[in-house]
């Protein structure tokens, strides 16, 4: 075989292993990283032009294919900048390599500008963390970085690789990455209590999270609760739920605190199906952490690591739950909708338009949180949420989806101030003519920490909070902001002008954005 | 005295402590601390749209009045956003106080979705961190915080406030901030065997970093240039430097290593005062990691930490260097200029045109690199620079330069790539009215990095390398990008465009931005 360096061995190795996609913002560290691309043929590289555009669309890829992107990412402070969503992908326990350029091994004894701690800012987002020690060890540490990310059903691995360990020699064969363990199964013995449960007609919920809300777990649950009455429910923020006409439709937990507790008051039994307890985002003053009441008994059927749709289906087989599950099923009525802007009515358009197969990247907050109940029986499509509470997600997540699924539309839902966390996204969406159509919802204000202000016991802010709050002085134009990055661009100020826009914007195929006025 | 929470104890020993201004993105942990701003009066609160442009402000801020402003960032993720120009404070030694909120203590042990490692993000950038245990401790902590801040010449302090430490009751009493050491004195042990090296008429060169490229310290350095003729150097980055006429002009390290070589290759003494021994900024394949040859002895005079400025006019006292040291004198001639936009000619009208007292945040990179050199004999102004070499810096620091001293003019000289990681920047221009002109050097291309895919020995790069470095499709239209965040702006394709441009942007008050297509 030819000679190759470092990086070559690297580009290889991840491609052996089964990811050919990197989102990238490379520097002088990765270079050779770079050149590799051309002399090793097959990895896709997408140019982000910030890191938190980079591994948020890792994390909407992987949420799309269930396999690991890589990242490519300089130095410590190129990593930092990707942190927030590596966040939120460890929260959605998704597969995901991010491989971090350092400076050469013997120029680190130096107080270069640009030394830093890579493996200290990669650790709380990690659970696998390497700094490659020579380039004949990079192809073996990339296989088990490959092999990190897939283990327990998704994790984030960070392959550090200094700059001599991609430019110097390497072994001219490179390390397969082994086959990731199968998800842990079940034992009979965590199944048999919950079937008790189930008999006994107690209140009970099952709460789905992870695969759980696959297509395939759903419907497994749904024959349980056809069988059982069991009521089922999801986790308020999720990584994926298959949803709309065909699918067992499942409502999430409210995001406010006290409705989460008013929803679950009378429960007896919840039992965890890939999820965990329900906790409150935030601690409020003299509020409980948890929304299920104090004698409320928490079961485990499924940990989220383990096989959660094969236990899913071991239930339902306990139970004898044969029977077909309830699934959505009624199609909206297509019909012209108009009058002012509300919660109400634009959850009532995106029901009615969301396209068969869509994927929607859901970062709308505050304004979106009618979107759920509206769009159970719209057309089949996916839904992705901010799982880690880190804002600037879902401009990137429709990035990676787009990318992962190139024949299906995505809808970015997005909120003004998040958006504008990672609106780089924009012109990625431009430069790779991605088919997404990105609606921003522009209430110009920080709304969801208006209510927090309240929660938090600060009934009476002065000026000087509410400023800290408010996107009015000067209002963000998104058209002018989308125009300025390659990205077609309107306004809706009203329903009747956002189904027009939406209408044309999911005519035609390549990105565009509808500033919505609310 | 009346009873207050931890939160308004904490703004009581901020402004006890001379922090008066925050530079914040808050969430929901932080609303106690945001409803303190108009219980307590005193604390100017400016809110950024990124975090990264918070903490890029604060360190512009400490750079221009020596003292730390405080950043305001919700958890971990809200601290990640922030690292990047936080390792570039580190870097340029200056005072600054973080405020991270997180969720309260006892809500840390469960899972929520913003739950992370906030201190684990804070240690790769902070000298010092600490988490609040108490709301009776909190006074105590931001003293000690503020206190660290200012120890050292200038630090980066990280403060975590968990949420209940900010709402529970707090002492009534205000912690005292102890005042810092003074910066140690040189001995003159130390001083002794410098006036060796320059009595022996051996090529030496003096070089100052820190408080050295004050004006103070400049002026004892061109002393001591004037009696020994010991040549003035400067690092390649460096946190201010003061310049123009009526200073002691200095040149600059170049960044490219082989012209940094070049630059010292006859040096037999290199005198560090204030600095350190000059690194390269990469590791490049077969080159040095110093620019200073193999012979050349290394002296220090004085730290970064200790006092450069006694330690200069010590210097120059022991030499007996009396005569007033050489000043940068010709005003240049105000003449009107045409032709193509180069980097000549557009170093020759920044030249022209920088304002008495103007102060320039530069982080023009591969375009801007004549600038140093033509604008020596300019009128007086303050440069700063990217210390840490994590790009987004220039929008941020303009922001705290302008915050800092109202009554100057800043110029922003920001190269496109890099002013696309903090562009949110320019949202804080238009909303405080800041008196800032931002020059965005539009070459659409990381042009930097094409330069260093041939020094790490790239010779050859394929298309999908190119591509990696390519800002052209789609253009980003910086006009429409400033427009979208309420700053008005123009565009300069040739030297006679931009100098009308630049006229007009800096005969008014308030902000403006300029897209020079290079």
């Amino acid at each position: 075989m030819k000679a190759m360096n470092g990086a070559q061995s690297l580009v290889r190795t991840l491609l052996a292993g089964g990811i050919d996609t990197c989102f990238a913002n490379p520097g002088t560290s990765e270079m050779h990283f770079v050149a590799a691309l051309d002399q090793v043929p097959g990895m896709r590289c997408v140019l982000c032009l910030f890191e938190g555009v980079a591994t948020g669309a890792a994390d909407g890829y992987a949420r799309m294919t269930g396999k690991p992107a890589a990242t490519l990412l300089h130095l410590g402070p190129g990593l930092a900048n990707g942190l927030a969503n590596l966040h939120n992908a460890r929260k959605a326990q998704v597969p995901l390599v991010n491989i971090v350029g350092d400076h050469a091994i013997y120029h680190l004894y130096e107080e270069a500008p640009l030394t830093s701690d890579v493996a200290g800012f990669a650790r709380p987002v990690s659970h696998w963390v390497r700094s490659s020690k020579a380039a004949t060890e990079v192809s073996a540490d990339g296989a088990a970085a490959i092999a990190a990310a897939k283990s327990n059903g998704g994790q984030v691995a960070t392959l550090i690789l200094p700059a001599n360990t991609a430019w110097e020699e390497a072994n001219a064969a490179v390390a397969v990455t082994p086959a990731p363990a199968p998800r842990p199964l079940v034992e009979d013995r965590a199944v048999a209590p919950i079937v008790e449960v189930l008999r006994s007609k107690e209140a009970a919920v099952l709460f789905l999270g992870g695969a759980g809300l696959s297509e395939r777990g759903l419907h497994a649950a749904g024959r349980v609760a056809a069988k059982t009455n069991v009521r089922l429910l999801a986790p308020t923020s999720n990584a994926r739920i298959a949803r709309g006409v065909g699918r067992v439709p499942i409502p999430t937990l409210p995001y406010p605190l006290q409705e989460a507790i008013e929803n679950l008051k009378d429960v007896r039994h919840l039992i965890l199906a890939g999820s965990q307890r329900p906790v409150a985002y935030f601690a409020y003053p003299g509020k409980p952490a948890f929304a299920t009441p104090v004698d409320c008994q928490i079961h485990t059927l499924v940990k989220p690591e383990e096989d959660v749709v094969e236990a899913l289906e071991r239930l339902a087989h306990a139970l004898d739950a044969k029977s077909a599950p309830h699934l959505a099923q009624k199609r909206l009525r297509a019909e012209k909708l108009s009058g002012p802007m509300t919660p109400e009515s634009f959850a009532a358009v995106i029901a009615q338009m969301i396209p068969d197969q869509a994927i929607v990247a859901d970062e709308s907050l505050s304004f979106g949180r009618g979107l759920l109940p509206a769009t159970s029986n719209s057309a089949p499509h996916d839904w992705l949420q901010l799982t880690g509470g880190a804002i600037g997600i879902g401009l990137p997540l429709a990035t990676g989806a787009a990318l992962a699924c190139p024949d299906r539309k995505v809808m970015c839902l997005q909120a003004d101030g998040s958006g504008m966390y990672t609106l780089q996204s924009l012109w990625t969406h431009a430069r790779e003519g991605l088919d997404i159509v990105t609606l921003i919802l522009a209430n110009r204000t920080y709304a969801t920490l208006r209510g927090e202000l309240v929660n938090v016991g600060v009934t009476n802010p002065g000026p000087n909070a509410l400023a800290m709050l408010d996107l009015h002085k000067p209002i963000l134009d998104w058209t002018s902001l989308a125009e300025g990055m390659g990205v077609e661009a309107s306004r809706a100020e009203d329903t009747e002008g956002l189904m027009f826009q939406l209408e044309k914007a999911l005519g035609r195929h390549g990105p565009s954005l509808i500033e919505v006025v609310i």
